[in-house]
C-alpha cells in the first residue's frame, strides 16, 4: 500500500482513490485502528482470536469476461469468493484489502463499479475496506481481494473422521449452469445467472452451525463438490462416500428433463460457494428446519465418512457410480465450463 | 485461496503448487496454525498486538519489465516493497500470501524463480509464506504480495508535530539512477542496479529505533522523498522543512559531477524503500554511530517539522528552493523514470 497508489496522494490519483473508497462504502469499524491512507491498515483482533487470511485473484479472460457480467458483479463475485474462504474456516470477517489494476482506456467509473460490487458484498457482512492498491494494467482487468478474518477455533479440511456425516448448504449447480450457457454463447436462465454473478458466502450460516452442531471439517465449494470432497478426503486421510442422488439441485437444474446430467453438473461444477460440512454423527439432525427458517436455504445430508481414501460416489441403491467428471477449472477463453 | 488454486489439489496443479511453495522456502513458524493447503491461513498474534496488513501489486510492463530484471529479482522487489510498508508502521512481519498469475507459455521454472525471490526476501525476516493463489494470466506476469504484521503500537504518517526532527535511513537515489538508465536503454551501474533489484526493507532498523528514540511518524520512501514527505505533512497537518543538501546520496549519485542534478534525482526518485522518520527533538542524537555499527547504514537528519502545511525545500544557506520535480510514478512502457 504505497502512498502514491493508495495513500493520501495529491491530485488526480488522490481523487481516484477517494472516489474508489467512497464507492466501496464503509472503511471504518470498531476494530479498525488505521484505515486506508497510511502505509498499511491496522486492525484489532478479539481476545484469544486467531487471524485468518486469504486472497482471491480474479483476472479478466481467465476468471471472468466483461461481456458476461457487469463490473459491479465482477467485484461482488471476487469478494464473495474470498469471503467464502473465511466461512470455510469458521471465521468472522474483519476487513478486506482491494488491489485493482485497470487499463488506462477504461473509464474511471469502471473502478468505482468494481469497488461498489466488492464493497457491497463486504458490507453485507459488516466487513470494512481497509485499503488496497490501485494500478494501471497493460490489458486485462485484474482484481485481488484479500480478506482478513478472526476465529477462536479454525475449521479446517483435515478434521473429518470415520463415522462423521457429510452435509451441504443450499443447492448446487446454478453457477455451473450459467457457465455452461455462457460457454455455449447463450444467455443463462435468470436463476442461473443470479447464482453465478451474486454468490453469497455462508458466513452467518457457518457461525450458527458451529454453535449448535459438531462440525469437524469444512470446505467451500469453489471447485465443485467432486473436487472439493477430494480435498477433504486427502487432508483428513479418510474416504468420503457421497450419494449422487442426494445432491441438492439448484432449481434451474431441478427443472432439467435429464436428471442424471443435472446431477452430474451440480456435483462437478464449481463456484457455487456453498459449504461442504463434515459433522459428528447425529449432531446436525433436527437442525434443518431451524436452519431453513433462519437462512432460507436448505441443509442436506449427502453422505458419510469411512476409513479409506478418496471419494466414492453412489447411486440411489448404494451402488458405486463414476465420479462426476472434471470439476471446475475456470473457463478457458474461447471455451467454457464445464 | 481455492482448493484448485492453492490447496492440496490433485495432479499437475498440486505439483505446481508444491514446487512453488518449496521454492518459496519456509511455510511454517511458531505462530502459523494453518499454513498453505487449506481454505485460508491461520496465524496467532501476540498478546495485545494489532494486525497490520498491506498488499503490493506488481504487474509486468507497469511495475517491471522482464528484460530488466531476473524473475527472482522481480519476486524479491515485490516482497521487499510489501514488507517495507510493515516497517513504515513499526510492525514485525508474521507472514505473507503470494498471488501469482503467469501466461501459460512461460516455463514452470519462472513461477519457481519468482517464488524463490519472494521467499528469499521473506526468509531474511523470518516471515513464512502462508499461502496464496496461482492462476493463469492472459498476458502480463502479475504478482500480488500480501503481508501481515503485528505491533503493539503502530507508527503512522499522522504523528509528526511542530518541533520534531526529520531523519532518513540509508542513502537515496540508487533505484532512481537505475530506473533512469533502464529508461534510456542503458545498463545501470552495478550499484544502482543492485539498489533497484534488491531493496531491503528496514524492519530491524525501525524496531531498533522505536526502542531507543521518540519516533512520532514514519513512511517508507516508495514514491520518493519529495512525494512521501508531502504525505506525512498532509496526514499530520504540519509543514516539513527539508535541506536538499543534507539528503544522503547513494554512492552512484555521489560520484556524479552535477551534484545538483544528483540531489534532485535522489530527492524525487522512488523505490529506495528507505524510511523517512519523524522524531522528537534530540531523541535520535547520539544514536547514529550505534545504528551504523548495528546495521551498516547511515541515519541522517535532513530537516525539521514546523507549523503550517506542505514541504519546504531549502538550500545549504536555508533559502527556499523549488521542490525536486515529479516524484516517481512508476515507469511508462516506452518511457522511463524519472
Amino acid at each position: 500500500m504505497h502512498g502514491r497508489r493508495v495513500g493520501l496522494g495529491p491530485g488526480a490519483e488522490f481523487r481516484r482513490i477517494e472516489s474508489l473508497l467512497a464507492a466501496a462504502g464503509g472503511t471504518a469499524g470498531p476494530e479498525v485502528l488505521v484505515g486506508p491512507g497510511d502505509d498499511a491498515a491496522v486492525v484489532a483482533l478479539g481476545e484469544a482470536e486467531r487471524l485468518v487470511l486469504s486472497c482471491d485473484l480474479s483476472i479478466e479472460d481467465v476468471h471472468f469476461r466483461r461481456e458476461w457480467l457487469s463490473w459491479e458483479s465482477i467485484g461482488w463475485r471476487a469478494a464473495a469468493s474470498a469471503l467464502s474462504d473465511l466461512a470455510a474456516m469458521g471465521a468472522r470477517p474483519i476487513g478486506a484489502l482491494l488491489a485493482l489494476a485497470l487499463a488506462p482506456e477504461l473509464d474511471a467509473s469502471v473502478a468505482d463499479a468494481i469497488a461498489r460490487g466488492v464493497g457491497g458484498c463486504l458490507a453485507r457482512f459488516d466487513a470494512p475496506v481497509l485499503g488496497g492498491d490501485l494500478s494501471r494494467s497493460p490489458g486485462p482487468a485484474i482484481l485481488d481481494v484479500i480478506v482478513a478474518g478472526a476465529t477462536r477455533r479454525p475449521l479446517t479440511r483435515s478434521g473429518a473422521r470415520a463415522g462423521d456425516e457429510i452435509w451441504v448448504t443450499g443447492e448446487l449447480g446454478g453457477a455451473a449452469a450459467a457457465a455452461a450457457a455462457f460457454g455455449a454463447g447463450l444467455e443463462p436462465e435468470p436463476g442461473a445467472r443470479h447464482a453465478f454473478e451474486r454468490p453469497v458466502p455462508r458466513l452467518p450460516e457457518i457461525a450458527w452451525l458451529i454453535e449448535r452442531a459438531g462440525i469437524t471439517a469444512a470446505i467451500d465449494l469453489s471447485d465443485g463438490l467432486s473436487g472439493d470432497a477430494g480435498h477433504v478426503a486427502r487432508a483428513s486421510g479418510v474416504r468420503l462416500g457421497i450419494d449422487l442422488d442426494a445432491v441438492p439441485l439448484h432449481p434451474v437444474l431441478d427443472a432439467w428433463r435429464d436428471r442424471a446430467a443435472a446431477l452430474r453438473l451440480a456435483a462437478s461444477g464449481g463456484e457455487d460457494y456453498e459449504l461442504l460440512l463434515v459433522a459428528e454423527p447425529g449432531s446436525v439432525d433436527g437442525l434443518g428446519r431451524a436452519f431453513a427458517d433462519e437462512f432460507d436455504i436448505s441443509l442436506t445430508r449427502i453422505g458419510d465418512v469411512t476409513e479409506g481414501e478418496g471419494v466414492e460416489w453412489r447411486d440411489a441403491e448404494g451402488r458405486p457410480v463414476p465420479a462426476p467428471a472434471g470439476g471446475w477449472d475456470h473457463f478457458s477463453p474461447g471455451g467454457g465450463a464445464p
